[in-house]
């Protein structure tokens, strides 16, 4: 009689959009998986790795389900991991940063049932850095914070207390209420003229970015048509990226 | 007569520690090296990936001499580019996050040497994950931030104006003033009975966390002896290590 093996589930950060970024533990563990169960951020490439015979599933959330199916989520991997398989999480990003990784590594501990989180190369820093911006500068920015610019339906009231206390901010999921993040941000003391950026589609090919004062960003990205997924960027390493643009102008191997 | 090749210098993110967080994009670099330029936090069995005939360079920093060899890595950088060598610059955790990475880009962009940024898997997100720390957490965090917890040879001014701002907060270089930190968060209005921990060598086999309120946590970390490299968390999320330690407790694959 074969031995009963255990199941286990990885949180697996799959990064922000270039399969590339995807890291080796990461793919190691995609092509040794049972079961693969992914979401529409993670890139579509990566899904690949995965053996012939593994079982994957798109649990990608629709706007106004977001609760049931986190719950759905929770269950399916608790529940294949005590069928003994070897199950992948795939999760945009990293799986701790807003990737909602916390709450299914809780289920997993309640259920009794092993896990490991991944890490993967968070959006949050890679999104700037694709538009050539570093979240720190050496006499420029030694701090930043990492928030969401909406939150339950509306702008986020956390802003107001972050505006002025770090020196760079990264507003993640901006494009929806870009105009509305600006003004608050002004409104809580962060200066008008201050450099700042929205980059749409970071780290894919269809990566595009638009930079000004954070006063008239609104204005600017609403000429381009930019829309989500966005991220925004604000504090003077924005102003960095006129020199620092790389994505696009190099030779790739 | 064989056409001259473009140098280029690609810098790339290694990491927390743990080999296996190197990206996808970082190994086939390093694979295909003329010039590896690395120092003491990018972990070392990752330069084995370089071709065997590859220039290794070593330009960590000692105490006391950091501006000097920034100026000569960016000097050394720029020079094997223009030989028409491919460079990797491998920097422990994230290029752009207190990495001085930003810097080594503007060098090469003065020089007008092609340059690409391949981000990594940064230790202020990865160090946390690997203590069970997840910084963001519905219900609970929905905002952090991260800083040096010294600066210009003190604690870092900048605690006073973000202690309060995030929901989580993730502070670098943690282990040599944590008592002073501490007492700074608290004094700048941080609760002391927030749930707070420090991880030393966080993703790599000798990694060691110590949890506790904020107020009590510098006592208990010397009890344990613990020292640097760390990071420190403060926020309710810190409680959820109890829960969520999954760091050797798990099958490796």
């Amino acid at each position: 009689m074969p031995e009963a093996r255990a199941g286990i589930v990885y949180l697996v950060g799959a990064g922000p959009g270039d399969p590339g970024l995807l890291t080796l533990r990461g793919a190691a563990l995609l092509r040794g998986a049972d079961v693969v169960v992914h979401d529409r951020l993670a890139p579509p490439e990566l899904l690949g790795l995965a053996p012939e015979g593994a079982e994957v599933v798109d649990v990608g959330k629709r706007p106004g389900d977001a609760s049931r199916s986190q719950e759905a989520v929770n269950k399916l991997l608790v529940e294949r991991a005590l069928q003994g398989k070897l199950v992948v999480r795939l999760k945009g990003g990293d799986p701790f940063v807003f990737g909602r990784g916390g709450e299914e590594a809780l289920a997993c501990a309640e259920a009794g049932v092993p896990f490991e989180v991944v890490p993967g190369v968070s959006a949050a820093i890679a999104a700037p850095a694709y538009a050539g911006v570093p979240v720190t500068q050496r006499a420029m920015a030694a701090s930043f914070a990492v928030v969401t610019a909406s939150r339950a339906g509306g702008i986020n009231p956390d802003l107001k207390r972050v505006a002025t206390a770090v020196d760079t901010l990264v507003l993640l999921m901006a494009a929806g209420r870009l105009r509305e993040v600006c003004e608050a941000l002004i409104a809580a003391g962060r200066p008008g003229d201050d450099p700042a950026l929205v980059v749409q589609w970071a780290a894919t090919p269809r990566q595009r970015s638009v930079s000004g004062s954070l006063a008239a960003l609104p204005d600017l990205a609403a000429d381009e048509g930019l829309g989500a997924p966005a991220t925004l960027v604000v504090g003077a390493v924005a102003s960095l990226a006129e020199q620092l643009r790389w994505f696009g102008n190099s030779p790739q191997i």
